[in-house]
């Protein structure tokens, strides 16, 4: 038993979440890393997760696999083309196709479920508002509201009083600082995934949002995208 | 097409979430019943929520298979012994072992999202905060916080200012208040199944919190439990 405080830390393989997942250790929490297998195009994404959770040292690592119907019609599960070539600017215009239904609230009803398992109250996860791809649910509102009701929906916080807070250490970064912070915080960034479709070999397609959004947070940063 | 509002219930199979159901029904939406197997003891649910989806005319039933491992622990799916033989009254004292975590945040969230996919803005959940188990996430107050909560999730909210309503319209009824209404709406009581620890055929044990509260509720409103 280490006595160090447990977190639950989403951790999707991406820049973002491993950047997440390394402020948590940062802060001195023993970290469960949580990810979901969704039949998303970018599976490749769970092996990145996998090496990036032994890299930072989790405590642990769980893949939770939901029934692929949940999400059909989004384009990250493949009901839609992956919108390429779109710039920064243009991607605060709308939500776009790889928007998918409810995703961050299903994936943080799991991470709450298993917090109050491990007896954790903090919860991490690494939505930003500043360089992000017009998704609601990464506003802070959103996050804001979500901690709201899971202080009400648990046997910890209703029985205890044990607070439960939700974690977004990401969410008023630009994505240059977000590079920034992950480089400081020793991340190893080639053991990283972001893009949304990437080729059968695993390589990304540079021309989807999150390879845009990554490309521009590297050359913002000053710093090699290995 | 139909042309009715659409709605997602949630439907357990036991006497609550089908008079739920009902009461949607009665309010004239076209609705589309959830259902989840995540290793429950009471398996024989499942087929008791099949019966009621279609004897109660919903035009869609799906059952969303959920990681067992996300509920361990819980008495509900064999982490713990069910409680038996306890009064109504004992009941509000405490959140008993059949307490599942997080359980209502997880069916809310994939109700959420089917709702979403459906292009529809209700969902009904069956819960009740007066003849209960003491479960935090069966009060008003979690409940208005989860609606909260969605109408900040989901493009339709963001972007069209399309409303999210959760109805729970069994909330403040007593149990035979709940009886009475469903055999108002024609509910066939024959077809639900509210034991949390049923026998191999499917005979409810009479004993647990579910068993005991039905009785009550069938017993205060002089109406027989076929």
């Amino acid at each position: 038993m280490s006595g160090r405080l447990k977190a639950v830390c989403l951790l999707s393989g991406g820049l973002d979440s491993a950047t997440c997942l390394a402020c948590a250790r940062r802060d001195g929490y023993e970290c469960y890393a949580l990810s979901f297998d969704y039949g998303q195009r970018h599976r490749v994404e769970l092996e990145a997760a996998a090496r990036v959770a032994a890299a930072l040292g989790a405590a642990g690592h769980q893949v939770i696999r939901l029934d692929p119907g949940v999400f059909r019609g989004s384009a990250l599960t493949g009901g839609a083309e992956v919108p390429k070539g779109r710039s920064p600017e243009r991607m605060g215009e709308g939500i776009p196709g790889t928007y998918v239904p409810a995703r961050n609230t299903i994936f943080l009803s799991f991470a709450l479920a298993w917090a109050e398992a491990l007896g954790a109250r903090d919860i991490f996860i690494g939505v930003n508002a500043v360089d992000y791809s017009g998704y609601p649910d990464c506003r802070p509102q959103y996050i804001e509201a979500f901690e709201r009701m899971a202080n009400l929906a648990t046997r910890a916080a209703v029985e205890e009083g044990a607070r439960l807070s939700l974690h977004a250490p990401l969410m008023r970064l630009s994505k240059a600082e977000i590079v920034c912070l992950a480089a400081s915080l020793g991340v190893d960034f080639s053991l990283t995934h972001s893009c949304y479709d990437p080729a059968p070999d695993g390589r990304p397609c540079g021309e989807c949002d999150s390879c845009v959004l990554r490309r521009k947070g590297f050359e913002e940063a000053g710093i090699e995208d290995r």
